[in-house]
């Protein structure tokens, strides 16, 4: 259960500043389905607004990096944060996106290794090579 | 400065088992540099040769993953876990395999933007979607 | 389930020093309500003890931050340590000390922001300006 | 060191996307200095304006919550996810809208406090209570 | 739900280098028994294999610390990483390795001390001291 | 450079409160240094008081773990916190009680392991196993 309400359809559309970005996410996704995300969101307009655009921005236009690496990336930082909603929600997205299974195995296969050498160097202290500040 | 000695090459010399590691290092990378964290593992080289053999599995061979992809990934976790080291070092490899600005930013971007959307779905303790649960 | 037994006031009222404790949480609460954290930690009297005396000391007497404020400081550091109980428990404090939905809403802004903007900084590696350093 | 270049005034007033954040940084805060978040951030522009448009909006606006609150909880989520420059800036921020020392101190014991109950929440796996899921 | 399929024995017994590893836990744990989070990375026989080398050479073997040493010192990390599975699941190893009640308290005791003096620390940026420089 | 002044000991025996403290410090360490953290904490002796009064109790009593047992514990959870500092404190603390370079060389490859299967669980969302709820 979530510390907000999750709003319903008809709960957003009462909202105009709501409904106008919802029926942007609904457009640019091109699919009627919205995530539990935005309807907890929806309790704030403005932080909704402000939200998607910066998601739509990062995520979703033409960019120098194809959109299945930008995902498998939301998921490295959202496995690092613990946040296990993101987890599941960018892993659907990342396959959607056309994430193969030797990818994700590989996608966690790096991950996992970064989880260990962060911790063996922050037991270590080691102290950043010179030839690393370039 | 580290909790652990950092070995001199000479150090490694006289420790076969942790020499050994150290020429496959020089080998795998073609390249002289050894960087301080294998130098700080090497004062177990069990641990040195075991934590090598991983992350030689994992970033080193042909894959479903692009290397550069990897290594972003790589920055990614290590990011959310605020190592700096493992930021400074795996930047460097990112650059070494030809990471641009633009990619850089855009990475920069999706990193920061999870770190928003995975703080504020743990404020809300937004429940997953059934429709992420196929 | 808990990796401990959560004790019921029957329990509780087997050991003094736990009930003891309670007796106090109660008190001081002026609520016969109490919830599973002290019932996982009255295993130990002794640390429940310390813990209660150092939240009692920290949270319920008169300071130069007010009640709510606390509260919700509290609930940012809950959200960015992932501790799912704690942000329920302390958005549920925060209520009963009076946070409106504005102000829960601003709240979630900012922790949100300093997500983002953290994971920014650590992947950007920014150093401190001098300025900051008075 | 950073992993990106920060940008100075020089190099910044070559770009016109980042010069005018520039500007309105410094008309916002009624201040000639910017600090090297924003340098790094420069290096790419549109991430520079996103970045400072919702600061800006959750920062510097009339909300629900006064400036200082606001500061105290961003010390907060920098503290728990350990972004030193973070904790800098914001500590400095902070006292630039009067924080005393007393209600630091205060934010500290709070600070230490959370992260104390959430560790010990988590080792324990504490089930969230009927009555705070409301 | 996992993000991944968990294999049945039957599916793992299909996948000759999986069931290779499915039969050295067993004999290594002298149980037939062989939890989740195998079965996960069963996926993935490579990532399957070395992951299990690793945790053998580390948790099973004869060394410098005793078993249940090395098995709090899991919960530990496990807890400050907020990882509830390993928590649930080290938490079981320990007391099969005859951890008792009051060597649980105690380690959840200096789990919460560390949690709260670790947060302490980072609020007020304290540099290290000379004398821990050695 | 701290965020609060580290307090020398002229100005600490200018506070009776934190004098008192110190003193205490002092005597059951048997030796006259004391740390950094103390000098921070020092500006509020209430908080400096408790702190001290928690880590006495939980580290310095007998128990049912030994005191090196613990200041191993103590260091995997501030590696997992990233506490630069922490780790730097009790690895000198955990080597003052005794611990060899052979110990040292194995908790770092827990905390390395932890930290590894922390990160792929969380990945792959593991669900507890029924066996690990008694």
């Amino acid at each position: 259960m979530a510390t907000v309400k999750l709003l319903t359809d008809a709960e957003v559309d009462a909202i105009p500043a709501a409904k106008e970005v919802f029926d942007d996410i609904r457009a640019t996704r091109k699919s009627d389905f919205v995530n539990n995300f935005w309807r907890g969101l929806a309790n704030d307009p403005a932080l909704l607004k402000r939200t998607w655009e910066g998601l739509k921005a990062v995520m979703t236009v033409e960019g120098a990096l194809d959109p299945l690496t930008r995902e498998m990336i939301y998921i490295a930082v959202s496995t690092a944060n613990g946040c296990s909603y993101c987890v599941h929600s960018h892993t659907a997205a990342a396959r959607a996106r056309g994430m193969t299974d030797a990818q994700h195995a590989e996608l966690q296969a790096v991950i996992g290794l970064a989880g260990q050498t962060n911790h063996l160097v922050t037991a270590m202290q080691i102290p950043v090579d010179e030839a690393f500040l370039r």
